[in-house]
C-alpha cells in the first residue's frame, strides 16, 4: 500500500483570484467586506479586509472560511442541518471551537473535491452570501 | 492613488471625560460599574471600575465597547436583530469572538462616524444602558 | 477641544499592491513566503500565503507586521536594541504579546507617520527582510 | 478563629489619581503612555492610554501593574533578582504567565502593604519606570 496520498488543494493564485472577485462583488454590492480563502487544510492562502470592514470581521471571515472548507458545506446550511437535531444544535455553536453556523463561507469544490473554503464578513451573512457565491463563479 | 486614509477616532482626552460623566451617573443611580472606552479600531482607549463592581465586569466593560464600536450600533439592538434571524441568534453569540449581545454598549458618533464605543457592565444590562446613554449624553 | 483626531493609516488597496509586490520579489529570489500588511492599528488589512509555506508562517508573518507596525521600526532593530539591555533581553520576548524580534517586519512609513506595518515569513530572516524592503520600495 | 479578614486594597477613586498623576508627568516628558492601576488582588482598577501610545503597551502596561502588585516589588527589579538565579532567569519569563520583568511596574505600598500597582508602557522602560515613580510620589 502507497504510503502518500495526493491532497487537491487550492492554489494560492486560485486563492487570490477568488478574493479579487470577492473585492469586485463587494464594491458593486456596496459592501465592506472582510475575505479570506483557506486551503484543503482550513489554513490561510488569502485574506484582505476592505476599508471600512469592522475589525471583528477579520476573524469571520477567517473562521466562516475554516468551517466552509473543513465540513465542505456552506456554512448557511448548518441552521437547516441543526434545525431537527437538538443535541447538535446545543452543542456545536461554541463546541466546535471556529464553527460559524450562518451564511457567508463557502467550500470551494472542484473535480468533486473540497480544495479548500472561502469566508466572507462585514455585512448581514445574506449579503455576504452573494458576495462569496459571486466570487466562487467568477473563477468556475 | 492615496496610499494612506485618515480614520476619524476618538482621542483619549474625550473617552476619559466620557469614563468620567459614567462614573457620576452610575454613582447617582446606585451603581458599581466597570466602564470602558475604545477607539474607532475597538482598542482600549480609557478604563474604570467603580469599588464594588464583580470582576467579570472588567471583561464584559471592555468587550461591550468593542461589541459597540465595531458594529456601530448599540450592543442592546443585537437582540431584536436576531429575533427573526434564527442563524445568526444560533451562531453569533459564541461564534463571533467577543460579542456582547445584550444592552450596556454603545457607538461613539460623532459627524455620522463611530469614532469609538463605550462599555458599561456591572448591574442589570437595562441599568448599565442607562449609565452608558448619560456618558454619551454628557459630552454631546 | 475637538473630540476626535484624524489616524493616518494605509489604505487596502495600497495593503494590497504591497503584497503583490511582495511576491513578486519572493517569487524572483525563490522564497516561499507569508505576507501580511496590517493598518496602523496593527489589524490585519491584506495577506496571502505562497504554495509551499509553511503552517507556521500564516502566525509569524501576521506578527511581524503587527510587532513593527506598533513599535514604528523594523522587526530586525529589535536584536541590537535588546543587546545591551538585558532586562528587556529577559523579558521582551514571551512577555510581550506577538512581539517577534528578528528581521522580516518593517514599518509602513509614509509622510513620517507609521502607517502601517508589512511581516514577511518562510524564509530565513534575512531573506523574508529582503522581501520586504523589496515590498515597501516597489510602492515608494 | 475569625472565618474572615480584611484584605486593604487601593481604592477607584485613588486608582484614577495616580493614573492622572501619570498623565501628567508622561505628558511633561514627552512620553506616549499607556497607564494601568491595579487592585490588591491584581485586577484592573483604573487605566487610559494617551493618544499615540502603540497598542501593545495596552496589554504590557496591565501586565507590569499586575506582575507587580502580585510580587510587592518593582517590575523592574526582577532583573538583578534573577541575575544569580539561572533555573529562575530560565523559567520565569514565559513559565509565569503575565510576567513582566523590566522597568514600568511599581507595587503601590500603604502603611506595609501591597495594595496594588500600577503599570507604565509606551516608552523604553527607563523613561516608564520615571512616570510611574512621579504617579506614585504625587499621591504619597
Amino acid at each position: 500500500m502507497a504510503p502518500i496520498r495526493q491532497v487537491p488543494t487550492i492554489t494560492n493564485a486560485a486563492a487570490r483570484q477568488i478574493v479579487d472577485a470577492a473585492v469586485t462583488a463587494a464594491a458593486a454590492a456596496g459592501q465592506r467586506s472582510a475575505i479570506a480563502v483557506v486551503d484543503a487544510a482550513g489554513q490561510l492562502s488569502a485574506f484582505t479586509r476592505m476599508d471600512g470592514a469592522p475589525p471583528q470581521a477579520i476573524q469571520i471571515a477567517q473562521d466562516k472560511a475554516y468551517t466552509a472548507a473543513g465540513f465542505g458545506m456552506p456554512t448557511g446550511q448548518w441552521h437547516d442541518f441543526m434545525t431537527n437535531d437538538s443535541p447538535l444544535a446545543m452543542g456545536a455553536p461554541g463546541g466546535i471551537a471556529r464553527l460559524i453556523p450562518f451564511g457567508g463561507g463557502l467550500p470551494i469544490i472542484i473535480d468533486g473535491h473540497a480544495v479548500g473554503g472561502i469566508g466572507v464578513s462585514g455585512g448581514h451573512w445574506t449579503d455576504d452570501t452573494k458576495v462569496a457565491e459571486a466570487a466562487i463563479n467568477a473563477i468556475g
